[in-house]
Formats: C-alpha cells, structure tokens, sequence
C-alpha cells in the first residue's frame, strides 16, 4: 500500500493527468498575459481564461460568463463578497458552522461596529434548521451566509430552504462551496444564490492560486471591489472599470493555474458529477460502517450520507487526536488532519472544543483498498 | 528567427528551466497545502514555503523572514498595503508616473474622503525631483508611494532620496518593484522602505500567481488586514492573528507557484543580478542608438540607461501604434503592447496621452540578434 492521502478536504492531491499538460501547455507554449498586449499569443492567453470562465459558468449554471471571477483562493473571494458588500447597519444572518475565511471578515465589522451578525446555532451534529434562519431576519438584514457542507462534521446544509428564504425576503444569500463544488450539482440559479464562491484546488482539481465566485448582476453591482488596480481595460481612468469582471479582477491573472482549473472541471464533466459523488459515497459508506465497529470511536456529524459529505470527524480512545493523526502518517502512510480545521464555532457546536476531532476526508483518488487499510489500522491502533 | 518576445514588462515569457522543474516537483511529489496537517508531506509543503520567504529576505536584505507576505499578484500587495494602512484624514505623496494599481486604490480612498493624495509632477520623460516630494509633505503625511522605475517610459525613480526625506519626516515609505526587483540591487533597509511590493512572474523568474511584499513591523503592527479567514494558526479565535506572515496570509498558499518562484530567484541568484543587469543594459544601448537612427521614431522617456530601465517607449511615424504592434507581431513575430500600460497619468506627464506609446521591453533572455532583428524591421516599416 503506497501512500493514502485521506485529506481531500484540504486540497486535492492527486490530480487528473489532463491538469498537469494543461499547465505544462500554458508554460511552454502561452506564456503571456491576456489583455496585457495585442499580439497573437497575449489574445491566446485570453482566450484561454474565457474558456476557463464558459466551463466554470456551465458548471455552476450561470446565464453570462461575465459574472465569473477568479481570485488567489476561496478565502479571498468571501472577503470580496462580504467586505464589498456590507455597509454601516446592515445585518447578517450565518451559521455556527463557518470556516474562519466568512467567521473572521464578519468578526472585524461586527468589532468595528458595522454590522451585526446572527449566528444560528446548529445540532450537535453540525445541521441547521431553515426555519430558524427565517426567524433571525430583520429589516436591517442584508446577507445571509452559508457553507454548503461543514469542513469538520461534513454535515450538508440546507441551501435549497435557505436560498427560497433569502429570495423571499429579498436579501442576498452567499454560499461557501468550498467542500461540495465538482461533487455536488449546485444550480446557481434554481438555489436563488447571488454569490457563490468557489475553490479551485479540491475536488474542482485544479493547481493551487485558483479560486474565485460566480455573482448575480444586481448585486455585483451593489458591491465595492476591494482590491482595484490595472485591467487592460479603460486604462485612460484612475477609477475601476464598473463592469464585470474586470471591476473584481486586477492586476496579472494567475492564467497557469486557471488553465489548470479549465481542464480539472473538462475532466469532472468526462466523468460525471454523479459518477464522481458515487464512488465518493460508496467509499464513505464502507468507511462509516467500520468506523461504527470501533467501539473507541464516536463519530462527530450526521453519520450517514444523506446528510452529509464523505469528509469524518471522529474522537475517541485514549490517545491524543494529534498524537493519533502523527502515528497515521508516520507508521501506515495514512494522511489525516487533526484539530480545529480553521472552524472553532463548528467545534464549540459539535462539543469538540477545544480539543479539535480528527478529520477523514475522501477524495475522487481514494480506494476502496485504502479505505480497508485505514480501517485495520484504526481498529488495531485504538 | 523565431518568436521574439518584447513584452517583459507584462510578464516574463521564457524562464529558466528550474522554474518548471520546481513546478513539476511540487505537483508530483508535494501536492499539500503547507500548515493544514501535520503529515509529513504537508510539513515538506511548509519548510518549501519557508525556504521561499528566505530566498526572498535574502534577495532584499530582510532581516526576519515573516516580514514576507505572498499574495496573489502586485497589485494585492499594493492594495493591502495601501488599504491596510491609510486611516480618515491621512495625508499620501505619490508621483504622476505611478500605475493603475497604486492610482485606483488611492483614487478610491480620495473619493471617498478618507485621504488626501498629492500627486507630484515629473518631467516630461518621467523624472522625479526628490525635493518635490519633501515640500509637499505636511503634517498629516502617512505614507509615500513610489513606482521603482515606471512601466512605460522606464524612467527609475530617486527611491534612496526619498526614502531618506521619508524616515527623516516619520512618514512610512511603499515601492513598487514591479519593473525592477530581479535586476536591480532593491535593499529594503539601505532604502529606508516600509513596504516593498513585488510581483513574482516578471523579472523574478516565476510563474503567474504569485507575488507580495516584505513590510516593516512597525508598519505591519499599524496595518489592518484586508482579507482575513483561515491561516492554520489560533484557529480556536474568530480574530484574524496579529502576528506575521499569518496576519496578512489567509487560505491555501499557492504552493505550486511559490515554489516556481523561489526556482526563478535561485536562478537569478546563481547568475548575479550584476549580470543579468549589465545583459539587459547592453542590449538596450544597441536597441536606443538604433531607436535614436529612425527619423520616424520619438523616444519617450530619459533615452540613456544611467536614467532608466530597459524598457523603452517610442511614437512616431504615420502609422497608428496598435497598427504597428499587431502588423509586428503578425507579420514579424515580435511581440510588443502599445496603449497606456495602465498607467494614464504616467502617459500625460509624457504628453503621450490618450494615444499612448509603444513600448519594448527587454528581458534576460532577449538576444543581440533578436535586437538587431527589430531595429531592421522597424527601419523598413516606418
């Protein structure tokens, strides 16, 4: 047994082979910035990213191309979103189970006055309940944010309920896509999301430096961009172009990654999302199965996957989760992630705080050999 | 003759081949994302990333190796800075030469009517008189903001004079190293800087995605972050950690990319920048006493190369420059940009403004024959 990256939740490591020539294309025979000159190989370069913008578009159902951005990671684009956004007064709605990328932004307005910010709490589980979303708005209530799977319980947040909600009220809903998008389908339009800000190098598979969201007309145009700089276009003008996507994209676009994205999303749609997701359950269902056999191992999330994503948090034993994940790696070549993963409330929620749980997280290149493997391991190590 | 690539000051085009090599070894043996576990592939991922940030204190005489921040391009860095520093009724000096990715940032803070921002004049080739900038600071004088050399007419800008004025007065110092970092001697401590930006895939040898800046701590302690989110450390706060790289490093790192970039300074390194220099230079004399033969041909800019940088910006002729640039590359397979280069106030100081120039820019891998070969062809068209 080679090594089993079991840290998909992390960043895909394992790519498709298609990726890398895609990369190596770019390097050796592109090589030029798009929109940054007239030649013959700079307007390749552009042709590339909006190639790469009509795939993602197709992914994620959106009408215009346009409204595809790309930023250095997902964590950027929240902050894009949440700080372009919310102005003085206006109010939030999230859950307890945010990453740090949408609990940190709203934590510095909230300290410097801004806005205010309800966190609706979620089950120990990890799972939210819709109707008390809908309780929490008020008039003041401009955004409502939502992961769309927790990176530590897994559990699946009910995006579809949220998004009707939203939509209703007409405010504007952001969904963090960070551990579903390329293994869930997620219809920008049928969820009535108005921003859905997407990572490049998970189960996308993409290089690292991709990232980026896809936003609907009315509110981009309600957003101030947070970083302003050169576009290559209405150059003679010290302030921003106001169109998409150049008023959220300065300076030079990291085109070797995003040709690198372009052909991990080709080779999603060659497989198929659902053939995708799966392999993914049918991994997670046998992982579960024996995980429910360790008596040592209490499962923190739903524990079925109707409800969540195949990413596991477990506690249990006598040994340090740390020490545990450490013994993984070092003695089975078992790559695991222990502690807090970026998402304190989603502890504090789940009871694992702050000792932090260890996490599983499943990924396209997974096995079911390994996933066996991991299992022996587990029950012979507790 | 094949390709010949003119437009260095956008991106460099032909790197060396550890850059690739890097980038292969990191996709294929690597693949983690640094910090997010505790694995030993994922510590490999943060000692490359460490090793990176002393490459880069190394290159510019920083002392401690977390006052480098990656970002996603030079113009996040710039941004972060200038939005990260700049508080209600600062006082900014900046000059006429700079780039759209310092002149927006500040143009939308004066619109605003959080800043006050003196633009100071330079001559009609893009020069700046130091003593200009020491009249104009006034008592609430923040922070000065200067281009190291500028992107269309080459002209390099008095960095040691006024980051002299800059720690006599107090006033924290920015550069923009875009055009200049990889061939120039930058010293962030013999320059008095705060803030030293830098872009990864021009004259540094890396590839797109990646650049940043080294700060100050005294700055870096003043500075708000503007992108908060996940950084694998205190992940029990829901505050941004106040500490360095992490307070302005948030999500996954472009490890990918950061490790192309350390490959293209070790290059740089290993052939001296002196060199690499003196290369470029040469060729921009041959290429200026040519220019200077063209009776069509006006240069734009100091025209000697004690005064600027090897990137060179002409009109002249009867023929429009877009013209010109597509019927070189379409015919003659040079690639150049005509327009504004982002940069319209820079363009007005020049008096080349709305037209804009034409502009050459040479790069380390630019050959005598490839010059000459210009020279020729720009003799016969025009």
């Amino acid at each position: 047994m080679g090594k089993i990256y079991l840290d998909n939740a992390a960043t895909s490591r394992n790519k498709p082979e298609t990726v890398k020539k895609a990369i190596l294309n770019y390097y050796e025979n592109i090589g030029c910035s798009p929109g940054r000159g007239g030649y013959e190989d700079s307007l390749q370069a552009g042709r590339l990213i909006i190639e790469a913008r009509k795939t993602i578009a197709d992914l994620f159902n959106i009408d215009d191309l346009k409204q595809i951005i790309f930023t250095h990671n997902i964590t950027y684009a929240l902050n894009i979103g949440i700080k372009g956004i919310l102005k003085k007064r206006d109010h939030v709605i999230t859950s307890t189970m945010e990453h740090n990328s949408v609990l940190r932004p709203l934590n510095s307005l909230e300290k410097k006055g801004i806005i205010n910010v309800d966190y609706i709490k979620c089950d120990e589980k990890g799972r939210l309940d819709p109707e008390k979303v809908e309780a929490a708005i008020n008039k003041n209530t401009k955004l409502i944010i939502l992961t769309h799977a927790s990176n530590v319980s897994g559990a699946l947040m009910p995006v579809k309920e949220v998004g009707e909600v939203a939509s209703k009220n007409n405010i504007y809903f952001m969904i963090d896509t960070a551990q579903t998008a390329g293994i869930y389908d997620i219809n920008f339009k049928r969820l009535k999301v108005d921003f859905l800000a997407f990572t490049g190098h998970k189960a996308l598979m993409g290089p690292t430096g991709t990232g980026g969201f896809a936003v609907s007309k009315k509110m981009a145009a309600e957003m101030e961009p947070l970083i302003e700089g050169g576009t290559g276009s209405k150059s003679d003008q010290e302030e921003q172009p106001d169109f998409l996507p150049d008023k959220f994209e300065s300076g030079t676009m990291n085109t070797m990654g995003i040709s690198g994205l372009k052909a991990g999303i080709e080779f999603i749609k060659k497989i198929g999302i659902k053939k995708i997701r799966e392999h993914e359950h049918q991994l997670g269902k046998v992982f579960l199965e024996g995980l429910n056999k360790i008596a040592e191992i209490k499962i923190i999330g739903p524990g079925n996957l109707r409800e969540q994503i195949p990413t596991f948090s477990i506690t249990g034993g006598a040994k340090d989760l740390g020490q545990l994940s450490f013994e993984l790696d070092d003695k089975y070549n078992i790559m695991t992630r222990s502690g807090l993963h970026c998402a304190p409330f989603a502890h504090k929620t789940l009871g694992t705080y702050p000792e932090g749980s260890l996490r599983f997280s499943i990924g396209y290149f997974n096995t079911l050999p390994e996933i066996e493997f991991t299992l022996d391991v587990l029950k012979n190590i507790l």
